[in-house]
């Protein structure tokens, strides 16, 4: 089975930190989990917050949950709250609904894993969740 | 009362998954419950993400829980909101309150359970449910 | 990424029912779970009681935490009770420490998912597992 | 109190994991805390089951929760078991009360966290874990 590796996950956050000081961003924390919502690595930057591995982690889980962006679940709590609600309090990891969480998928297509980043604005954390996919040569 | 069988079960479990190819929905996950809400057959398909199997049962719970389909939950929702959230803290299966859940009775009306199907639109879900309960010669 | 099919997870299912009755066991509930705990295939049979849902995903989602058949972590249990039971408090979806939780591996090697049988003795649990694994042609 | 930053966390997973390549051990899952108790960083190498984030979480919280390594809490659970699970309750990461879990300390004697090793026998954790504090300057 294809699994996301460790190698793979760490490039993804490494590269995702690397994105938020290049934007000059604010300490941001980074989740990798893989495809059943099981965390790979983590890291959190000095002045990142105590909550963000949480909130990463929810991004991240919440995208593998239904299977879209945790942006397309942020649009979905403005058009369906009470699913959306309802659905958080279904999943252990619970669902952080903006942008910052994106699906991890190989050059096939096959769901790998998901991305979680959180410190900064939502779409600059989506920004940094980004570069670190595509610097491992994966997609979202 | 009449226990809902495997065998009906799983009829009604490849008859919405039947469907749901038929109308080229998105993957689906479907479950059905007996009356006292305990599972008793459930698939989900090839693409269909991780929270699928809670959706469907906390769709289907739901509808036992308050003797309604979700569909119904779904507006009372938007009338009593605070009921409806308050309901879905008690279940221990929780609350999904959108279409898709629907209760499953015999020919004299009695209560045999309830199917719950997530993974499309709620309608959409919701027809593939319908569908579920007619093949095996159940109303909703 | 090789992932179990439901058609696989189906398969499973239905030959672990069917060897419960060629051994003439009490009614089961057989799970099938993707390996990240995921639920793809449940049934449980008439007669089998309220909780056996929980107690096959348990032992099926317990074998997938730790690594290893639910019968080393019956084992474990025995040898080290407070790290198992610290352990079950961890997992979701709990760790039942009895035989009738296998892991399923493919012709490589690779974890595909588990498989939770429960209602006879946890031997003839186990059995009715191994059997369901066997008939789709995979690996405990 | 200098709290530990990223890059001694970074260095301390990394000489962890390298310290169980070398021993041979199982595929180990490594987590650094801070002094709070909230994660800074972490890695699950390949093969290393689905709960390993959450027992290496638990090892190293439970160490901060009272003051000492969770191979001492594994000593106390022996002759306090009421105490030791009541407290696990009571933490919201839970506690593993076995070893692999050990706080981390300055050259002053401050505390700086802890790190939680889990995948190999609790001994076997343990010396990842000591390795890893060392390869950081630091003392456990």
């Amino acid at each position: 089975m294809t699994r996301i590796s460790l190698d793979q996950a760490q490039t993804i956050v490494t590269a995702a930190l690397k994105e938020g000081r290049t934007l000059g961003l604010k300490p941001l924390s980074v989740v990798v989990l893989d495809a059943g919502g099981h965390m790979v690595a983590f890291a959190r930057e000095d002045g990142s917050s105590n909550l963000r591995p949480q909130i990463a982690t929810a991004k991240a889980s919440g995208a593998l949950a239904l299977g879209v962006s945790s942006r397309a679940i942020g649009d979905m709590a403005i058009e369906r709250p009470t699913f959306v609600n309802a659905a958080a309090g279904l999943n252990p990891a619970g669902i952080v609904p903006a942008a910052g969480g994106v699906l991890i998928r190989d050059e096939s297509g096959d769901l790998l894993g998901a991305v979680g980043v959180t410190g900064d604005t939502s779409d600059n954390d989506e920004k940094a969740a980004i570069a670190g996919v595509a610097a491992a040569g994966l997609s979202v």
